[in-house]
């Protein structure tokens, strides 16, 4: 059977992992695919990458836009990341009507619907389950869910690096810095570990889901976002005596309102499947209404799991049985965050004088916001007494109002601390 | 486009579940599939039962035989159920060049090769998502990682009755008894519950595992099966003592020596991803060599996500996206029961003599069986000690033979017990 010629537009980490495995693992791609899958072109600029990557320099290019649209090209394989020159690649093969499989979160988070319409008008396939938790097959199982089931909420764990750092935290109870620091050492952290720390990482991922669970299309840019750095020894510990761990979670929910989504560090019961997830490992969990809760757990990066997906989604495409992308997604309006309904856990830092507890019970209950357990702590040696409380299901701009009812009295010692909790 | 005209042999639970389906989400399923889906006809010889599923009087049959090759027909879902008249109707089906959806893991099990072989003879596709961890979308998964990787096992709490059994055994207490009848109760077990309890309904989905994940045809009939009728209250709390839990578990692993294929309980960590999957719930845990370790969960059984997964198969059926089946396979050789080597909980009840332990010692280690940790435990009203050890990796025949060397001694007081362990 006819082969199908793959160009490699980048020969990185997982390019030179791609080009690894569609060596060593030629025949149960071809088996995969129904037909042979052959490398015939790759566009590097660093020629000694290239080389190191094992790539013959005959079949080098430097001109990926070139290749991109060369006619003896059936796949492109889009493994540049940002979102200047791969977004013109993939714009680019796909108006010559090559289907694309790309890695690239921030691409397609960001500019998502401008690469859905240009497959949709061509009719081309574009993969990206490389894109989302790496090594695992959750894009597939997500579409092969939304045949017959309405999702009602798409909740996980996709990025590895935060939760390196907030397993160490729990486990052995470091500091934020400390933890940070064991992860760059074990080289899961980057040396400038902002787009992971501060949640960015998480967003792109969530935007991409929630474009494919919720037909969301271009929400990336009202993701509410908050990443780890805030996450301190204390919040872990308080969220342990409530039986609860510390995850960053990235969560998309339908509810009667509109679409919540958010990346947040969130409380969730020590019962629940997500807080067994421990290192660098990924898990998202699903809840659909026929199939019910589910849970896909793995490796969310690294050269071998993306490389994996990357090939698996080459495989898909050979064999024509990937999707073309439907344009114009316009699907459940996205809630502001403060409309959104979650439990919270408040941390007040309060002096020791009489009635305090009434009077912030008071406000959150004029806000609507009602209690579900309080913990009064001793007294710090600072003279401060911490009063850790978990409330019912609320609006967040119901608790902010409540908060700023409360900070302001002659009480309040130190700034409030606010975590989220999903409890179910 | 041309509807994709579906024989739906079967309305019984899971098939009344897909007529609902088909009718609730047509929409979604045409979606999925490139084009409208239609229920053409329905097989069912209780006519009052097709009635009650909603399926119109006027496209019932009573002749499956004749409505599996009916020409107007592109694709039968067999949801009959058992091995007989199910597999008259699959081989009929795929004889006359019908892609076949089924959810039937006794007759894939009993009879798979026949069935792959009659596919592969017509290039037709069998899609059987809905035949093991219902809800799950795992083959789907698993096929999409046998692309790029070569995998090393597949672990899996594959029957949600045992499973909630075992639960109930490790939250409350409960006798093997007790739980059983509140599985019967909450309507997870049968009447007759010994297809689950006996581990014959593991067996039938390990073998379907296998025979994808290892290329191992016909292995049904290989595998060692031990149910849970014999997990004691005991068996529960010494696993507790060694940091485990006990579950049900379904083991497909390469070895250098061949494959091992097993359904025992089995001791696992608390930490293991496994470990915290509770109640119904099923989970399959699969190392893969380039994608690393990855774990499905969700529901294995009931109507909605046997019918939803059921549904996903005709999806990808009806835009030609299922595989057909590779027919004669024969993979690794399947490993004697007595040649797979894996940890070992051994439970002597011994009488209080001196130097117990040590001949015990002495007989495992003069059969190459080395002890990770022993815990001998206070005298019981009886007079007997039990003794409880967990062996380093051992094979199982040597811990046979030392067992056959250490029973008929006068200090054993009781028969040994026995439980594998899966401490990685």
């Amino acid at each position: 059977m006819k082969p199908c010629r793959v160009a490699l537009l980048g020969t990185g980490t997982v390019g030179s992992g791609v080009v690894e495995l569609l060596r060593s693992r030629a025949a149960e791609i071809a088996a995969a695919a129904g037909r042979p899958v052959e490398l015939a072109a790759v566009a590097e600029l660093d020629a000694a990458r290239a080389k190191a990557a094992g790539v013959p320099a005959k079949i080098v290019t430097d001109d990926a836009a070139a290749l991109a649209r060369r006619e003896d090209i059936d796949l492109v394989v889009e493994l540049v990341g940002g979102t200047t020159a791969a977004r013109e690649f993939v714009l680019a093969a796909l108006a010559a009507g090559k289907p694309v499989v790309t890695a690239n979160k921030a691409l397609l988070a960001e500019h998502g619907e401008e690469v859905w319409a240009a497959a949709a008008k061509g009719n081309v396939p574009v993969a990206f389950e490389a894109s989302v938790c790496g090594g695992i097959p959750l894009l597939l199982s997500l579409q092969s869910l939304l045949a017959a089931n309405r999702l009602r909420a798409v909740v996980g764990i996709v990025n590895g690096t935060t939760n390196y750092i907030l397993s160490a935290m729990t486990g052995r109870g470091a500091s934020f810095e400390e933890a940070l620091r064991a992860a760059q050492e074990a080289g899961y952290a980057e040396a400038d570990p902002s787009l992971d720390v501060d949640g960015l990482d998480s967003a792109h991922k969530l935007a991409i889901l929630a474009r494919l669970a919720f037909g969301a299309g271009g929400a990336f840019d009202r993701i509410a976002v908050e990443g780890v750095r805030e996450v301190t020894p204390e919040d872990v510990h308080h969220a342990r005596e409530m039986g609860c761990v510390v995850k960053l979670l990235a969560v998309a929910r339908r509810t009667e309102a509109g679409l919540e989504l958010r990346v947040a560090p969130t409380l969730i019961p020590e019962s629940h499947p997500l807080a067994a997830v421990g290192g660098v490992y990924n898990a998202v969990a699903i809840e659909a209404d026929a199939a019910g809760r589910l849970m896909f757990y793995g490796r969310g990066a690294g050269r071998e799991p993306t490389a994996s997906a990357v090939c698996a989604d080459i495989a898909l495409v050979a064999r024509g049985a990937a999707h073309v992308p439907a344009p114009g997604a316009d699907g459940a309006p996205v809630l502001d965050a403060g409309e959104t309904v979650t439990r919270f856990l408040l941390r007040f830092g309060v002096r020791d004088e009489h009635g305090v507890l009434g009077r912030i019970a008071t406000a959150l209950g004029e806000e609507r916001v009602s209690i579900e357990s309080v913990i009064q702590k001793e007294k710090r040696p600072d003279g401060v007494v911490p009063v850790v409380l978990l409330t019912h299901p609320a609006r967040e701009k119901a608790v902010r109002a409540a908060l700023a009812r409360i900070e302001p009295e002659s009480f309040v010692a130190e700034a409030t601390r606010l975590l989220r909790a999903e409890m179910d």
